[in-house]
């Protein structure tokens, strides 16, 4: 592939692997890499054995750490009796970021999916429903992404939790901050015209 | 930064330093990573472990490989008396997988600059010298990009080589096989139609 050195050749090709990579972009992150060999590629392979290594699903919530149970799901802090549900881990530490959410994740591995047979079970609705109760859980926020399937996926859950006396809310949906109107699609602005507060 | 996991944090910011990454695109890679734990994940932290381990440039010719000597310098069916000059390893992969050139190469790590204060002695050049005498060269093929500083380093060269009985040659300019003129600077469409041949 490149210059007959093999090791060099199947780390290419594996970093090719990556999403937002290619066979170009490999090449020249594994040049990089080597260029920096002290400071970046000998830390990133001693952390990337660590990672492999330990790395596991929360057996709660699914959020991913190193532990049997997630540091989020450990903590007494979180335990504020709120439950946001997400699609998805890359979902979770987007809420992270936020840094306004205290109290703890249920993390589904997708959404409801007739034209892929994912039903309840395929994923961790079932857990979710024993939480809500087992947690003394007062509010489920679904923060579930504004598509088709992420929608029918919220109706379902919000269903399940009907009879039970506590809240089912979801995102607002609206303008982003620092949005520009022009480069929205047609459904965000309906939906922030629908929900239009005064100032 | 994403879910109060430090390793998975360190990951993530180490990866997102790579060429063509950034945060987002860092914190995809990781989990695709951790989903596909044992397929890719522990053998990219195997081979980056080797890698980084064994990684040197050659003494000779300054290619990325395993060992003090590349395979290219060690291959005796290479010994052709051609040397293919080229700023860095990243053309030397290029030249490569043209699968053409049948010669060794010489990696000069960058090109002259009286910007950057990049004299011939920052380079590789001095031991470009000496090979062309101690590997009994008869042709050198300057393949320098066609920047200025490149194009100032292969004069350079070639003025170095003059009083030697070799040729020096450098990469035909031209339109790229599969080019669309519309779709070319005017540079090479020019440089493309002095270098025109009858068909
Ligand atoms: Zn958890
Ligand atoms: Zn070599």
């Amino acid at each position: 592939m490149t210059q007959s050195n093999k090791d060099i050749d199947a780390l290419i090709e594996m970093m090719a692997k990556l999403p937002g990579l290619g066979p170009r972009s490999a090449r020249r992150a594994v040049l990089h890499m080597i260029k920096k060999r002290s400071l970046l590629m000998m830390p990133l392979a001693d952390t990337l054995q660590t990672v492999a290594a330990t790395a596991r699903e929360c057996l709660n919530c699914g959020n991913i750490g190193t532990t049997d149970i997630c540091d989020i799901c450990e903590s007494e802090k979180r335990a504020t009796g709120e439950i946001c549900v997400v699609e998805d881990v890359a979902d979770l530490w987007a809420m992270e970021r936020g840094q306004v959410f205290k109290g703890r994740y249920h993390v589904l591995g997708g959404t409801l999916s007739a034209l892929d047979a994912i039903g309840p079970d395929e994923l961790r609705i079932p857990k979710l429903l024993d939480r809500v109760t087992s947690e003394g859980v007062t509010e489920v926020i679904l923060a579930l992404n504004a598509t088709i399937d992420g929608q029918t996926t919220a109706h379902y859950i919000a269903d399940q939790l009907e009879a039970r006396q506590i809240a089912v809310t979801s995102l607002a949906q609206g303008v982003p901050i620092g949005g520009e109107l022009d480069y929205l699609d047609d459904g965000t602005i309906s939906a922030a015209l629908k929900a239009r507060k005064a100032i």
